[in-house]
């Protein structure tokens, strides 16, 4: 069983998993290496490789666990937190921890195993979004938890386990750092100025459009004004909306469309870069439709060392978001 | 000229430094490779290779920037801040930004280049933590820098550009998050309690001794209760002391000699792991001194993805703090 941590000095929590490392004494770990050919579990017709699937999007009316499936969502086979059991928070002394309750769900976002969101069509994209949006309404109802992260890691340098494209879903029954971080920041300015930041954000970066890297109707890409990482990106509605899940239906097809043409620009700038996505929403319980704006956070993996930067909190860009923005903008797509 | 600029959402400033990259198109940033022989600039006789020397530690009344020297201090020669001009705070629109006013410095910590803090005498560490304890009261008359980073990368797997053994310094016009994210913690526990955070835990962990490492006298190395990294270990001083730079001298030595037994154990329990270590001390400016506590902070580097965790800061350890302090007990020095 997996356990929730608290660190006593500065609050934030941490996943203690020790059920995800295959040997007590296997302390280097390695990126489990890509599934030779014919043994990939995400693949059609290899469905009884994964644990039983909790939503399928399927064409003629195939049957559940059977090929036929543009999209699949199963749970992790090896989940970080189980979803069984009753919370149960403990002090232990000056300590805090919760026992490892949680979800954690993966969305197959192709039965293909070589294709990936820089490849799938738009409406297969946006079928993703709309598997997140679905999957994260339904745990909701779960009042266990408070925050669902949306996340994926492309390519084994960005900590993908699984070659074929993925999409990860992770409930937690705590709010992470940096979602707090946000929120709080974010509630900190409608205070002092009764507008969101994030619709500050995208007046001022769509005025002055140095930054700005592609734009639709309903989404704009823009390299963020302090990026942590060189071509760290944000897509952000136009329109003020807290929670992801809540978006229409047309902004997750705009978000689709900009999504697929930044992935490709990138892919050409930047040779194929691994990356994390991750989106950003408001946290469950918290009444942030004022003050919050989901978004989406793209950051390319380009560096092979994981620096000081990443232990600290305390980053240094080699990489200007103007250069950046540039760059992107300039490419081929 | 490098920038400092301020997230609106988080608050959070990073450093963009442009300059230390080579081609403005080499997006992929490669680490670093080792000097090969004979072209390192540590090594004794090359001292000409480096600027001219801030601090060194010289036998025989040897001549500056000469050999003759058991420890160098140098301008880093390429600084990601510069230490001329004037700090010039300035608004962007909603943005926040400063220019890169700052120092940034390198510890030579052996004359030799196959010399390790692992390997080094007693001595010879205690040489390195008190020329940072120099180099820090000598910046701290400098009032435009508010904190001083000390830190390691050791191996290029860690960040280490050179390979010859060195410790760097970063005077900053800012407090890094995570550095006030502690404070804030540390002040917010005072208030509550009226007793230091890390006192407390010094308290708990050697009355409980699962996550304790060793100790001596004067300094106690533990597993935090919450780790984020796999075999994270803080090192901290018994005696109540906000600031680094202020520590007895035999506190120094009692720290070398842990250190230097605690790389030891690393060496042969994770066999020859890369690490970052840092000390944390209170900021310049805060009056710190009831309820912030220096400490060192080693974080061995064992995953070779840096996953998504560091880009999200939020953290799931594979390893549980009471197995790491247990395998670390038990290894040999």
């Amino acid at each position: 069983m997996s356990e929730l941590r608290k660190d006593p000095v500065t609050g934030r929590w941490v996943i203690i998993s020790t059920e995800r490392r295959k040997r007590p004494t296997d302390f280097r770990l390695e990126p489990v290496r890509p599934a030779p050919d014919g043994t990939c579990p995400f693949c059609e017709g290899h469905e009884q490789m994964t644990p039983k699937e909790l939503l399928a999007y399927r064409q003629n009316g195939s049957a559940a666990d059977a090929p036929g499936w543009t999209l699949r969502v199963v749970p992790n086979q090896f989940p970080v937190l189980r979803v069984e059991g009753t919370l149960d928070r403990q002090g232990e002394g000056l300590f805090d921890k919760m026992n490892g309750i949680g979800a954690h769900e993966v969305i197959i976002e192709s039965p293909r195993h070589d294709a990936t969101l820089a490849t799938l069509d738009e409406g297969a994209v946006e079928q993703v979004l709309w598997a997140c949006r679905e999957r994260v309404q339904d745990l909701k109802r779960d009042h266990r938890f408070r925050y669902m992260i949306i996340f994926k890691n492309h390519g084994a340098a960005a900590g993908a386990s699984l070659e074929h494209s993925h999409t990860q879903l992770i409930a937690l029954p705590i709010v992470p750092r940096e979602v707090g971080d946000e929120v709080d920041g974010a509630r900190a300015h409608w205070v002092a100025k009764e507008r969101c930041v994030f619709c500050d954000i995208l007046r001022q970066e769509t005025a002055d459009a140095r930054r700005l890297i592609a734009e639709n109707a309903d989404m704009v890409a823009v390299a963020p004004y302090a990026p942590r990482f060189p071509f760290e990106t944000w897509i952000l509605p136009r329109r003020h909306q807290a929670l992801f899940e809540e978006a229409p239906r047309h902004e997750y097809a705009a978000l689709a469309r900009l999504l697929g043409d930044l992935l490709r620009r990138m892919n050409t700038a930047l040779e194929m870069p691994p990356y994390n996505l991750l989106i950003h929403s408001a946290p469950v319980a918290e009444a942030a439709g004022e003050y919050y704006h989901w978004h989406v956070e793209i950051i390319p993996k380009l560096t092979k060392v994981a620096g000081f930067e990443w232990a600290t909190g305390f980053y240094l860009n080699p990489t200007a978001p103007e250069e950046a923005a540039q760059v992107l903008r300039d490419a081929r797509t």
